[in-house]
């Protein structure tokens, strides 16, 4: 694609207006930051609290990850693997890399999953004496087979867990849809918490269903509240066992659902879904770096995923997490900071429903011998920012932990957590400390994988914010090092 | 109102089946708690946590703030002082108290002002060339006079401050619109200290703009992001001083406004407010009571206030404070906890326009030789818990300080700032412990007195997590009391 179509696509006038002005600056910035470093010790408090709050002001007046997401999201949209999204996704992610003028810019092929939806799903309740059916609000799971327009019918088995599915066993549960009715657990203070307690149901339930005989699954949406739209997500049928098809039912559903199954034991539950898996299709990671002057062959790697569900935007899940990638590096570049070290942006395709791009990155990474010092990933929204969780050695870990005097006047104020995205964890094995950027928890089960995660969901403060704690974290690692 | 016919108007058919199962598991609680309490020493950080973690237990899985703050906005909606809306709010806060069978409620009557916005504002630029107009996103300012149906025409003076604006001086200001288009500064990590330090421009823009013979005032929104939407707020004449009108316009157009003037010197703005203050009309504060059991004359008043500008529901500015304050109370009461000392639940009348409902509160309890201990106010938003302000007797301050600990693990860890809501005030010369909720404050001005202040800009959790963590804090002045 021409890049100057290209910016005028995704730029407004006034932006553009402002780059000018802006790369007049950047040089003063330059000189100015290059005596910052030149004049001050190999560690210094008070220099380091400057090159934080120049990377904050800039991502605080003059960010780009707003108008980036915005173009990813309402221009581009929906981009689960395999989609004509995803590859204008790729392009789009060069492209803007190449604008920004970070030294290499290029694409990593991965062969990766393709599922589609197909037609909107059906699911509706039959009552035993009336003729009456009511709809719900449900949506096929990643990955499940198709009923076909044939549909399935059956009598609703409710369960809370596999324990006690298994109690019920084939006796009640054969020729039946089981229904998995366990809510996310609200007194947890972290929602990512409760939703690792409740999403088994969404993983594995059709596989264990199928245990006892069960001809389909329904399983209760992935949040705590009472919403009115279910939650898509992926699941996994274990090889060699019979694949039946799956559903997410909104949360307000399945409260009306279990309600009146117990109200009519021969309530039946119609179901028609049309998705299906094709064939693998060739994408791609898109990498950008900027290189390191003194240590050119220690990597730091900062990213998010670029696939996204296909009911929505990916707004918060998680175009928020790769404008945040691109925009760390284009904070350095603005506030003229070189690193020491070389930075890349990673855009990894495919976490939401096979994680071959993570893998495949962090298999070139093996097969170049590059050395990745640390990667930071950031997948949970575009929240306000609270802290990083870390997963590495104790001695890096550590070193993390005592920069929180110069990262808390931002917010960051958790550095306790142990943990890493899905994107970056093979790259623990080469020796990288992992890291996650932790925005406030609070909102991002009401989007997560729905039509609710839209662009106008997202603060462009908290967004900004975001980038900037990323950058100044990478600030601090590029200088120090983590040894 | 019957109160039976009030429930049915602001609770779901769900929540009142709730309720109902919600009450008989109530009684047990009570004896749980109490047996809690009863075993036991005076200080405890085991009984203390199992406490606090029983507030947030039952805010998480059964808080009501969301309910009551979706009645009070969408059912009620905009409460300016003296409006119907405002006198709705009262009737709802009282009844939705009684419901909710606190000890006592009741009302404090106050005169309050009265200003109407009248017929929408009209504002436009007239270029010196072309017969072609451009309309601005603008708002008359609260309290401000309205040019009548002839308008106001002029040239277009812009400055930043009131300084550039005395040195300006009449020769270039007589018979001119002053253009205040100082932005909010976006780098300053608390956008309220943003706010302070450009408000002077909404509050006291006329008054400093008419010394130099200005015939109106147009001020740019407080917010540091560029938005279409025109924020309102008061604004104040100096006594003995001509009245000049005066309109808030959006960000974005205080951009296009401040490039035309510059592109074309014979620019000139028109615009239209019907704006006007009437007689002062009788309004209420409406406050509900627990009585304490050991130290009832000992009293923690905990607020937010009632009225709202008149553009939007007043979701966020505040009705969010108000529904935490009586949800504060309820959390007590569903827990089974009875205070040692006497918690009040006060939502006032008129902070947005003249305080007045927060001076009579202060100025009753003075009369009736009431204790104040603390104030707590909720009036930065419904967003995810921050940490708590104070503003009083170093001890006091210092005891708040000391429980960091219980409520950390609540994302409250920002217990250093000075402060105390302006409707609380004036409890501190009665020698009350003033304390502010605080938020989360990224978001908060992109809603702050425009239409954007709705219902669905607040997130459930936030909320609930805010009633929680105030009442948590009640919870441990109750305890162990201040001194």
């Amino acid at each position: 694609m021409c890049l100057c179509v290209y910016v005028f696509k995704y730029l407004s006038c006034t932006t553009i207006f402002q780059s000018v002005e802006y790369h007049s600056i950047m040089i003063k910035k330059i000189i100015f930051f290059t005596l910052l470093l030149a004049s001050c010790p190999a560690f210094s408090q008070p220099r380091d609290e400057a090159s934080i709050k120049s990377i904050f002001d800039e991502a605080l007046k003059n960010g780009k990850s707003y108008e980036m997401l915005q173009y990813l999201t309402q221009n581009i949209g929906p981009r689960l693997s395999g989609s004509p999204g995803a590859s204008s996704a790729v392009a789009w992610g060069k492209g803007v890399m190449i604008d920004w003028e970070f030294d290499s810019v290029w694409v990593q092929p991965v062969m990766v999953p393709h599922w589609v939806r197909g037609q909107k799903e059906i699911g509706k309740l039959i009552g035993s004496k009336k003729k009456d059916t009511l709809a719900l609000s449900v949506c096929a799971l990643g990955g499940s087979v198709g009923t076909g327009p044939e549909g399935v019918k059956g009598k609703i088995v409710e369960v809370k867990t596999f324990e006690e599915l298994a109690q019920l066993g084939t006796k009640n549960v054969r020729g039946k849809i089981v229904f998995f009715n366990r809510r996310m657990d609200p007194t947890l203070m972290n929602p990512f918490l409760a939703y690792q307690g409740a999403v088994d149901q969404r993983s594995d339930g059709a596989s264990e269903a199928v245990k006892y005989g069960a001809i389909g699954v329904i399983v209760r949406s992935m949040n705590s509240n009472l919403e009115d739209y279910p939650h898509t997500g992926s699941m996994k049928y274990k090889p060699g066992m019979p694949k039946i098809p799956a559903l997410a039912v909104s949360t307000r559903h399945a409260d009306l659902l279990s309600k009146l199954a117990k109200e009519d034991k021969d309530l039946q539950f119609y179901f028609e879904t049309h998705c299906e898996t094709l064939d693998d299709v060739p994408s791609f990671n898109v990498v950008g770096e900027i290189k390191g002057g003194e240590y050119a062959d220690e990597i730091i790697a900062l990213g998010g995923h670029l696939d996204s569900w296909d009911l929505a935007e990916g707004a918060h899940d998680d175009g928020a997490g790769c404008v945040q990638a691109i925009e760390a590096l284009r904070l350095f570049k603005a506030i003229g900071y070189r690193p020491k070290r070389t930075l890349r942006a990673v855009l990894f395709m495919n976490e939401e429903n096979g994680l071959r791009g993570g893998k495949m990155y962090a298999e070139l990474a093996a097969k170049n011998k590059e050395k990745h010092i640390a990667a930071i990933e950031s997948d949970q929204g575009g929240f306000t920012p609270r802290g990083f969780s870390t997963s590495g050695v104790e001695s890096a870990k550590a070193k993390i932990r005592n920069w929180k005097p110069l990262l808390e006047p931002y917010g960051l104020t958790d550095f306790t957590q142990e943990g890493a995205g899905a994107d970056i964890e093979p790259l623990g094995q080469l020796g990288a400390l992992l890291i996650d950027y932790l925005p406030d928890p609070q909102r991002y089960f009401d989007y997560h994988h729905t039509p609710e995660d839209t662009f106008d969901k997202v603060s462009r403060r908290e967004l900004e914010l975001g980038s900037a704690s990323i950058a100044a974290l990478v600030y601090l690692m590029d200088q120090y090092g983590l040894k």
